[in-house]
């Protein structure tokens, strides 16, 4: 659901939707995920997302396995995103002869996490390709109609939040680009590779946010920075952003220190951790809501209603410029 | 929704299948279209498909916009073939630098082809890939839960449907892969390019057979020989099937002759036709529902129950051979 990610024209989703009907509920390409109402009281809510080998992942640096986890996760986040409960899966896969086996293992790691989140694969497709390898994952789930995280459901006086630590995935994509077998081996890459391989669908965060009473978040595929953008945007307001407040990822730091490790975070993406804004009358709720392993920072502030939106990044107090560009393809 | 399809090996999506939970329901991987009940007196019907240029289409042959049109086609004809209504479409596109305006094109196709079958796209997900282009839509819609066509529900005594006319769009592959301008230009081949481009997912006749009480139907997408072996195995029966009745593209036979024709109706596929059986006692009931502008033929009979079941072919009242393999990709 995320035209940014790799085709380097952030207009043409727009384009795109532009050919279509319009949605009647005002949910659509824009938001996480679609969502409508099939009768009343109920909201489906559906995603889709497509990993291209050479682009999305390589497959000298992934297993087959983790391949198809994160296929599935990058869906699921979506669903977190809008508070959502994950349903049911379709999967498209594109093989070159004599992956056969691959795409065993690859339905493995999708079989894994989906147990795990409580999603049913039901179909799916299976085609030839002259390469590279594609997955597809269309996901469908359901959300309390009156309970949905939207991005543009920021106001004036939220606080903004961010779930985890940030900049974990592209950290160790970048150790892997890198290449150095020395730094691979050391104890610190171990959570970045698992944080770049199996990122972790924030599910239960989702809807324990939603069911508090929050209404806006959007989750981290294409950077902190990019994702700020995203919800100002969304939303008519301008949001400050605390860089010295950012949950950096500890490994990250100590690789690669902080200046990149931050960077990382602004703009590397795929950390599928939350960005979200709550009121403050509504802190205890979410305190309260919160499921008892996640990590919360405050990292900034909705300062204003203004139209377009705008984000304005502070180091040490002083505005220091962030360019908005999110996740840039290998 | 089709293994079949051009991987070449028709064991592995039974493979993938069996990495996964088993469905509660029993409909999942190996029917038209996945389907399942999210509450009492509703199904939901899902399938998905993917399109890779040099495999299943080739940009010299096809407009992007007719691209788009056969893209949410072939997915709606899944929808047809289980009597379920269209509903909700999530597009996923790779593309490679510089398609934009191709990708404009193709959601024309698909716009269009929406508007006419009352469709919402949704969503979806556009990224960059090196090549080839792919196309993957996924849709959900819904069914009468008491009232679905499925593969297994051939009995013995049944006859054996097949509408409108087989081989069209195998025909115009042919010669489109042929190259002959002088044959291309002439009248008789406009109805197949346009078979092969733009198929016309059965949607008022799957509903029209699920109201009237029909139970099995499969759509054409592999050739009929294939299907009919599908229905065959599914339903645990034998299935005769008389090759003199077989409704072949009168433009197919002019063109490529009549032993031609016959070889890609029942091969060739991509006719996107329903393949379906009906007890005699529901003969009037199916004649009354039928949409006036759809024509039958019958072309068989289920004769017998038979585990793993078998399809019989005769040719002026004779046994033919005639081998299973469905699709095969240029």
């Amino acid at each position: 659901m995320n035209a940014s990610r790799g085709v380097g024209e952030f207009d043409l989703i727009e384009r795109l939707a532009a050919r279509l009907e319009p949605l009647e509920s005002g949910l659509g390409i824009g938001d996480d995920a679609a969502a409508w109402s099939p009768e009343p009281g109920r909201l489906v809510v559906a995603t889709t997302d497509m990993l291209v080998e050479g682009i999305h992942f390589r497959l000298e640096w992934t297993t087959a396995r983790d391949l198809g986890w994160k296929a599935l996760a990058v869906n699921l986040s979506d669903l977190a995103a809008m508070g959502a409960r994950p349903g049911r899966a379709l999967v498209s896969i594109a093989l070159l002869p004599g992956q056969a086996d691959l795409a065993e293992q690859l339905y493995d790691g999708i079989a894994e996490l989906a147990r795990i989140t409580g999603t049913r694969v039901v179909g799916g497709d299976t085609v030839r390709t002259p390469g590279p390898l594609v997955v597809n994952v269309a996901l469908v789930g359901e959300a309390d109609p009156e309970r949905l995280l939207r991005r543009g459901g920021a106001r004036p006086g939220d606080l903004l939040f961010v779930s985890g630590t940030v900049g974990a995935s592209a950290a160790g994509l970048a150790l892997l680009v890198a290449g150095d077998s020395a730094v691979l081996a050391r104890p610190e890459a171990v959570p970045l590779l698992a944080a770049h391989h199996r990122p972790w669908p924030q599910l239960a965060l989702g809807a324990a946010l939603a069911g508090a009473g929050v209404r806006c978040a959007i989750d981290i595929s294409d950077g902190v920075a990019s994702e700020a953008w995203h919800l100002a945007r969304a939303s008519g307001v301008e949001i400050e952003v605390d860089l010295d407040r950012l949950p950096l990822s500890g490994e990250a730091v100590a690789l690669l220190g902080s200046a990149r490790a931050r960077q990382l975070a602004l703009t590397g993406g795929e950390d599928y951790q939350l960005l979200f804004t709550v009121p403050e009358a509504m802190l205890a709720a979410v305190e309260a809501a919160l499921p008892p392993d996640v990590r919360l920072s405050v990292i900034g502030r909705v300062t204003a209603a203004r139209e377009g939106g705008a984000v304005r990044f502070f180091e040490a107090g002083a505005p220091i410029d962030i360019p908005e560009a999110g996740y840039v393809a290998f």
